[in-house]
């Protein structure tokens, strides 16, 4: 099977996926309090205007601007006191030419009167008067009607990514429920390998490892905002390997493989996709270090993922096609990866055609960030714990000299 | 009271403050799967060596390296191969002189072998003795007992934020529950002010707006790892808020006050922390924009945050001193917020002395960043919503000139 596909840079790589898979995650409605970090399933329009009524954005007294015109510390415009606009209340008092009202910042400006003065701009002149030593223009430190927001307004787009500024956003328009937003996505996720062994296994025989991938991988699911369903660890067997692909798809949005390592067991991922559906393995290899013997698929319109059993190589590969395809089912923005640019502090190798994602540690040297590689032999997963990001060599260069500039994501 | 106080650089505020809070939050111990984004509470040590067994990094056969010395295409060493080592057990058949065993990466190297010819570099001689084309040295290809981890070493750190690669190395250990993370600080916020009502009043009357800042400001304490306690809104009266905090205050291992705009009710804040225990106030007033009315306090020991009752204000303050807070209560590494460079679009004036904070969207043109200030008269919520992160004026410049390049720290 496999040798009739071509190892594809993981940009093509993901295009190339990404045009067969049709299914996408549902919608429900939440709670604004729970929506944080949810995507919105469609765009959410303002139910009203806001403010609803003219606010002062300043402490002073409500007046009419002709009122003040001209005046000036040498010749300040008196006018008369004639009240105080309670905050949370509506203004009843009505002002009128030559008056005015004490008002706080974010109370309602009082019929008759077009601007604020500040209170800094003012003296008490007698009991309820007072002078006023600078001109206030009509609409001065006034918020009109509709300001902020018009009835009808977009307020989110779809696709849109619940920061905390939304969420007060939506409590803001008195929006507390019903908030249309995707439903996670179901990923389920399958460690593979008669070596592998539940972790709470121990002691370990001699000759196991405890399955790693389903936690990391399970872990940057649940960073995505998807929900994760973990099976039981699949024995090196195609027809048990195919009985649980087939038995989770229906259920599951996603599916994934971590595979054994050996060539041998990689085969066994691809021939499971193709005998689960149409139109099955659609890449098969990636030019990208670690993780080249990566799989993906499509079933039934879903996105099926084959990952290297390497734990470094699964994570780095399902950051690359996995996160962004939780995204995808979401229809939502992509995640805004932390990233910076950082000097590299030795030579590293790479071959052009291939794109390389080499863990490093950050360390500031004289103000100057520099990624220093984390070489492991073994490339198991703690290469990657004392590690801050992945330094990415691009596809086109044969590698990265020390002291260039390169770009590091950080974890 | 207030008149005793200077305004303070943000850091030298964050300093001042700092130095009087003595509260910590407890540990508790929780499992690896839900350990996702937690504090570890002390340092994780490893309860064992990884790999436990020598462990095959290339599908191959394990040899003895000095019966391929000298080999090559030419003049290939001849092995018998005697057997396979089956994953996920103990390699049981010795190798000896002359002798080979086929192995499959993750396979445990068997006794009398000292390293693994790779799979490409033989060839099939007969049906149990195999050509060796190229010399392995003793140790090639082979993974040693503890290489990855010994036991006892330090895996985690305390104050280490775990990661899902952190998850893996946990699991790859046996360590599945009993993690020990710090509790999720409990903040306590009260939302001040006779003009608020809760977001669910509908329709609101004039005068009167929706609570935002218990929602936003809970948002964000829930991204930095704390738990939230949200109360009802207090009336803009001193007697309403002192019982307020004075009854959360033993529950709570921070607290939070958004005041209402005005001054007299900002004093009212710094009255009533100062009513509510030593050392009280600390801070009043940040030069910083938007948000310099802020006040920082201790009380018990615990941080005390008043914050402007402006939404925008309200946030920044927050993440400038209450998200750092958090991490502290936990003694946790700060956390790596998003940031990247980006040229400003328009010239943004400012003060020296003073660091603003701008609400900017990203745009890409030709490939290069620009940040556009999104302005708003009332600096209301929505501002944000629209925005992609914060551009930073620094301290002591008089404002960012359009082209030149400013930092964002990205939402």
């Amino acid at each position: 099977m496999s040798e009739f596909f071509e190892v594809l840079p993981p940009d093509e790589a993901r295009a190339t996926w990404w045009e067969q898979v049709t299914h996408r995650a549902g919608m429900e409605t939440i709670r604004t309090v729970d929506a944080l970090g949810r995507v919105t399933a469609q765009a959410i329009t303002s139910p009203e205007a806001l403010p609803a009524f003219r606010r002062s954005t300043v402490d002073g007294y409500a007046v009419r601007a002709a009122d003040t015109f001209g005046a000036s510390d040498s010749l300040p415009a008196y006018v008369q006191v004639i009240g105080e606009v309670a905050m949370g209340q509506a203004a009843v008092i009505e002002v009128q030419e030559g008056t005015a009202l004490l008002i706080h910042t974010g109370g309602m400006v009082p019929v008759g009167a077009d601007a604020v003065v500040m209170v800094e701009h003012t003296q008490e002149f007698s009991e309820h008067e007072i002078e006023v030593r600078k001109p206030v223009a009509p609409g001065e430190n006034v918020l009109q009607v509709g300001e902020d927001v018009t009835t009808g307004a977009e307020i989110l787009p779809a696709g849109h990514r619940i920061q905390p500024q939304d969420v007060g956003a939506l409590l803001a328009l008195g929006l507390v429920d019903d908030i249309p937003v995707r439903r996670r996505p179901r990923v389920s996720i399958f460690s593979t390998g008669d070596e592998v062994v539940p972790p709470d296994t121990t002691p370990l025989s001699l000759g196991q490892i405890r399955d790693i991938n389903s936690g990391t991988i399970g872990a940057l699911c649940e960073q995505a905002g998807a929900s994760v369903q973990t099976h039981e660890i699949v024995p090196d067997h195609p027809e048990a390997l195919y009985a649980a692909l087939a038995d989770a798809l229906p259920g599951a949005d996603m599916l994934v493989v971590t595979a054994g390592s050996s060539v041998s067991v990689r085969d066994m991922t691809a021939f499971t996709i193709n005998r689960l559906g149409a139109p099955g393995v659609l890449v098969h290899g990636v030019a990208a270090r670690p993780g080249k013997p990566t799989i993906l698929g499509v079933v039934d319109g879903k996105p099926v993922i084959g990952l290297p059993g390497n734990p470094v190589s699964a994570l780095v590969m399902f950051t690359l096609f996995g996160v962004p395809a939780i995204a995808s089912l979401m229809e939502a923005e992509m995640p805004r990866q932390a990233r910076l640019r950082a000097r590299v502090a030795v030579n590293v190798p790479s071959v052009a055609g291939r794109e390389d994602h080499v863990p490093v540690r950050l360390v500031d040297r004289d103000g100057e960030m520099w990624a220093e590689p984390v070489f492991g032999k073994s490339n198991l997963i703690f290469t990657l714990v004392g590690a801050h990001g992945l330094l990415k060599v691009p596809l086109n260069t044969t590698g990265l000299r020390e002291g260039a500039w390169g770009e590091v994501v950080l974890f």
